[in-house]
């Protein structure tokens, strides 16, 4: 199977847990927007978006095409591949759980966006900066800390903080908390510095799975967008911690 | 399977979307935090949650337990119940796609949340005002309108907006539509008022969910909570269209 992801091509955004996904599991796959040619690049995707094409059309990216099936929002995207990249337990009560876990960091993800664009995301963040302020003041002392350690204690839960979060092997869930370690310490270092000690199985596992060798291919290579200024995760000295 | 729910007993809330499938399947279950005696109420979901007794712990209400399967994220507790009370169509494909679509009923109500909590679920809403104002400005604006109308387009192509949502029957996404319905006439009434002539499915099928058997009578019954100014969807009147 050849798969075909849609998404934003110039951001990692809610589209790079995908890529995660895809990589690791060495998966054959083309990230459309991002590609030139015919049926190809980001036109391509909002012309799709737009059209009378898709009988099931998404909301917003990303989406995956698999065969004729089009699949839109990012933990229901990995809901379906898990099983398909053996990046998820079999069983239903696993499945689920994972899916769980992946909705949770869902969560985090649109406070982190929330934390530069708490107002509206079509304003630029200098026409809400002081909404943004009090609202990163609540996501950097309460918030973060609270969901952060909820990860750390399902990992506690599972292997000690020397495994993995799901099972006995490696889940998208991992990949995913990976990006989440990666994606809070561009954008809030002070705040990581302070809450990492007390997160010992989440930077160990954030370790682990840099180090996995299609995980480290992938960062190392130019398919791996660097961090910026228009994602979800952006660095504002001033939404930091003081 | 005596299905038990665990929410906040005092609002609709997110815990609404399972209650209203599981009032409409007939299912037996019990409301945790809303009974009395051993075992029930808020402070025994409360220590359930703090507790070490659940290996699968949720971070946050509702969850279901059902039999010894916990299961917590709205989203994803409807995934569970869906074919175990005949409301979603039993295929692979339609089950990723009704959940798709119920994952966008979760932005919505996260957007609904951040209109009168745009900086901190843990302020007052009189603490947040003025950042309340522009951020509902553009939920009444913008997302709204855009959300409502992706839904109105997807009842239209499925059913000629005669119908359901997914498939030829009744699924969960349309009871939570049902909901979005009510909980967006209740809080924005001016501009609900103004769009619905562009959404004839979507009031159609409100309509039509409000007088099916199962659900009318527990919308007449004491079970079915007023909404209130403790909920997601909440009546402010400046938060409305002018």
């Amino acid at each position: 199977m050849r798969y075909e992801l849609f998404y934003w091509p110039s951001i990692q955004g809610r589209g790079e847990f995908v890529r995660l996904a895809l990589e690791e599991a060495g998966a054959e796959y083309i990230d459309v927007a991002r590609e030139r040619g015919r049926g190809k690049g980001l036109a391509a995707m909002q012309r799709l978006m737009a059209g009378p094409e898709l009988a099931r059309p998404p909301f917003a990216p990303p989406f995956l095409r698999a065969g004729r099936q089009v699949i839109a929002q990012t933990a229901n995207i990995l809901y379906f591949l898990g099983p398909r990249l053996g990046l998820v337990p079999e069983s239903e009560s696993a499945r689920l759980w994972a899916h769980q876990l992946q909705l949770t960091v869902e969560d985090l993800v649109v406070d982190v966006h929330d934390t530069h664009h708490p107002v509206a995301s079509s304003l630029y963040y200098e026409e809400q900066r002081d909404e943004a302020r009090r609202r990163a003041r609540y996501f950097t002392g309460e918030r973060a800390p609270e969901l952060l350690g909820y990860f750390e204690q399902v990992l506690q839960a599972n292997s000690g903080g020397r495994g993995y979060g799901v099972g006995r092997r490696l889940s998208y869930v991992d990949l995913s908390l990976f990006q989440v370690v990666a994606g809070l310490r561009y954008a809030f270092p002070r705040m990581m510095a302070e809450l990492e000690p007390t997160l010992p199985g989440l930077v160990a596992l954030h370790g682990r799975v840099a180090k996995r060798p299609n995980v480290a291919a992938y960062l190392a290579s130019a398919r791996r967008l660097p961090f910026n200024q228009d994602g979800i995760f952006r660095h504002y000295p001033e939404l930091d911690r003081g």
